[in-house]
């Protein structure tokens, strides 16, 4: 029986998950592809630091040239995380003819093009399923499953840690510092939180599935993007007045030629399904041409579901090999603005373009007029004022107005919002958070 | 640029369909593919019939083996449905050499095998992602996406006439009879509605995925099938009473070596995702011992969601020709109870040996003493009784008893209906609906 021999880069909780998958499952996958996977050497930042998994100490190499200049290892795969070294690993190994399977969404979405160039190049093949959504099989089902579509839309919760936090800031009417805290105790944060909580990571995934659906590059710094640390338990309660929750999802959606991809939080009505992915679950929602609407749901992120889609991306690989085939990567995509004859140009939006409904929450002096001057304001700028909550607080030298808008472009929202703010009788900055509203995107079709 | 051509066998909905997305997306396909797709021949039953969609007469013919015998023709679109003529023309244009994408569930259920062994001695490609669920992706999903996880459990809602059904039943408490009506003038139940109602399409879907995540080959006889025809709105109305929906599920699990396939009407919590599925919905759980659990939702039929899965095959076939490659036909299949390095033999449960939470509705007389009467009967099969409703109902010659059992042996269950249902007390058949709770699955893993 043929056997494919497989270095591994990086045995942290990924690393540890793809022996225990190619270990447990180890007759099945030699059944299912009727070959072998043998994985024969790991690279290790330190050899003898505990691991989270049984290997033969044999196996274990501190240096990843050990893996890149053996001639007998077919496919890489690369589970180091973060942009460099992993990048130049990735590159390296292509250039010595390797094949690639990574969960490495920071360099992907930043070198993705010119990495799937150099592939293409050299003939090899780059499974990166891992990269987005654990074991959720989104990036196989935008390639191959919707490739007859024009993709319109995509809307993801896609980023686990973030989603956790907000879930229990919504159950347990908890401050974000304080569940954010928890979340680290328990391991579903890191100790440096940023890339989950800014929004950084959910934006490289992002920029993936814009890649591979919409066919630009939109590097990370071109997409609008917005953490959930300054979403207060008064915003999640106001939202669930009006029967939202507030997620933070990734957007990407074509209109009318132009594109939009951002990241922020956003309130979504009860009964969107994505309202009710909660906990370290990720959804993606797509919405091709043809397809229609479809959603794929699963676990996003953890040792075993990331794993299940890097193995699985290995089987694939193996299976080409096997064959004496490989898959054509994404190289349908083109510069933005490019065009081609199968894409015309597209323009991305700047945030000033985006339109939405927003919801807005206001701080006041507790005055007869006040609303009045505000919805001036806003009336002034053609924002029309779709619900509104007043309720009375203590201590109430301050009150919160919440207002609920149709769908305004953000450009005069913004503009408004900064008349609004140097009012004498508003007492604190205006928070607005945006909302998706099926209906409404339905409507501006 | 490279042309590929294809055939097309069957112009009704999901043919229109297939010259629509080829028509209408042909730049974006030409582009991801680096080819164009020529469709150059279409067999129809009627050549003068009125069509759905535009297409050139002169690419229609009412000789399928026009298709067959043209040499230039390399992927044959399988759109008729039905088992036969269906099943000969696949096989005909398999020995031609010519890859094949088939909607065709009957055909595919009945003899997936045999197809199979021939397309993979014959070295062509079957793509069949839209026998299952339309544009949802859960074919290459289950075949790819999740290729390294031993599979253990598949719940699906996929049949959409079913759902639709017993969704307006659910929503507008109206009678199953009403409310078929009602889908066969709007066109989503056919004039002889029995696949749909009766389970036997689920069925053929559910074989299939069972053959693909467990390896096995269950035939449709080999299936508990049990349609919703006997569904009343009053057992829905106790459903909800219950916190739950009646759903047509479509079930397949291993657990300790024995696979349980079948197909009947199911009570699911509202917390449940597939309890919020509505409508002319599909969604497919699928559980594996890596990714843990996914679930994939969208439309699981109509023309252009399902036109979409097999354009996308055509597609993927088509980068196989381009490059001199095929897909492996799932072969690792064995036959039930056969085994082998991979599988344990695995054991068909026959019904008798199911075992789940019961909903049990009797019919008795106002009496007292009716209820110690049956708690007594299910006690001595071990029948444990979790919840009991009874309601008063006018006129009160016979009133309802509904109970909800912990988990039970169907062989028990059954045994304790029949002496039941003798009884001078009972004045109705036992109305029987098996209940799917997460938590006991969970808790008997």
């Amino acid at each position: 029986m043929k056997e494919i021999k497989v270095g591994l880069i990086g045995l942290g909780t990924v690393g540890s998950g793809v022996v225990k998958v190619l270990e447990r499952n180890r007759n099945l996958i030699t059944s299912r592809l009727g070959a072998r996977i043998k994985l024969s050497k790991i690279a290790v930042r330190n050899i003898s630091a505990p691991r989270k998994v049984d290997v033969d100490a044999s196996l274990l190499t501190s240096k990843v040239r050990d893996i890149l200049e053996d001639p007998e290892i077919k496919i890489v795969i690369e589970v180091m995380g973060g942009y460099e070294p992993a990048k130049s690993f990735i590159i390296s190994a292509i250039k010595a003819g390797k094949h690639i399977v990574t969960a490495n969404k920071a360099v992907l979405a930043e070198s993705g093009g010119e990495i799937f160039r150099m592939a293409e190049e050299m003939g090899v093949d780059i499974g990166f399923e891992a990269s987005v959504g654990g074991g959720i099989p989104i990036i196989r089902s935008i390639r191959e499953g919707f490739v007859a579509n024009h993709i319109e839309e995509i809307f993801g919760i896609i980023n686990g840690t973030a989603n956790y936090i907000l879930t229990e800031m919504t159950e347990k009417t908890e401050d974000f510092h304080v569940v954010l805290r928890k979340a680290q105790e328990l391991g579903l944060a890191e100790a440096d939180p940023s890339l989950d909580i800014d929004g950084i990571d959910a934006a490289s995934k992002i920029a993936i599935l814009t890649y591979l659906a919409f066919g630009v590059e939109v590097k990370l710094d071109q997409i609008y993007t917005e953490g959930i640390s300054h979403i207060t338990p008064m915003d999640i309660e106001y939202a669930g007045n009006f029967n939202y929750k507030i997620k933070l999802l990734a957007i990407a959606k074509k209109i009318q030629g132009a594109l939009e991809v951002r990241v922020h939080p956003t309130m979504l009505a009860y009964d969107n399904p994505l309202a009710k992915v909660e906990g370290a679950f990720n959804a993606i929602y797509v919405k091709g041409d043809a397809v229609g609407p479809c959603l794929l749901y699963g676990k996003g992120a953890g040792m075993m579901p990331t794993a299940s889609a890097v193995v699985g991306d290995v089987i694939e690989i193996s299976r080409n090999i096997l064959k004496g085939s490989h898959n054509p990567v994404p190289l349908w995509i083109k510069p933005l603005g490019g065009g081609g004859q199968d894409y015309a140009p597209l323009h991305l939006k700047e945030p000033d373009e985006f339109s939405s409904r927003y919801y807005l929450r206001f701080t006041v002096v507790d005055r007869p007029g006040v609303l009045s001057k505000i919805s001036g304001i806003l009336g002034n700028y053609n924002i029309s004022i779709s619900s509104l909550i007043q309720k009375e607080r203590h201590p109430v030298d301050s009150v919160p107005v919440v207002i609920l808008t149709h769908t305004a472009f953000e450009r005069d929202v913004k503009k408004a919002i900064s008349e609004i703010d140097i009012l004498p009788i508003v007492k604190g900055k205006t928070v607005l958070i945006r909302v998706e509203d099926g209906e409404e995107v339905e409507a501006r079709d």
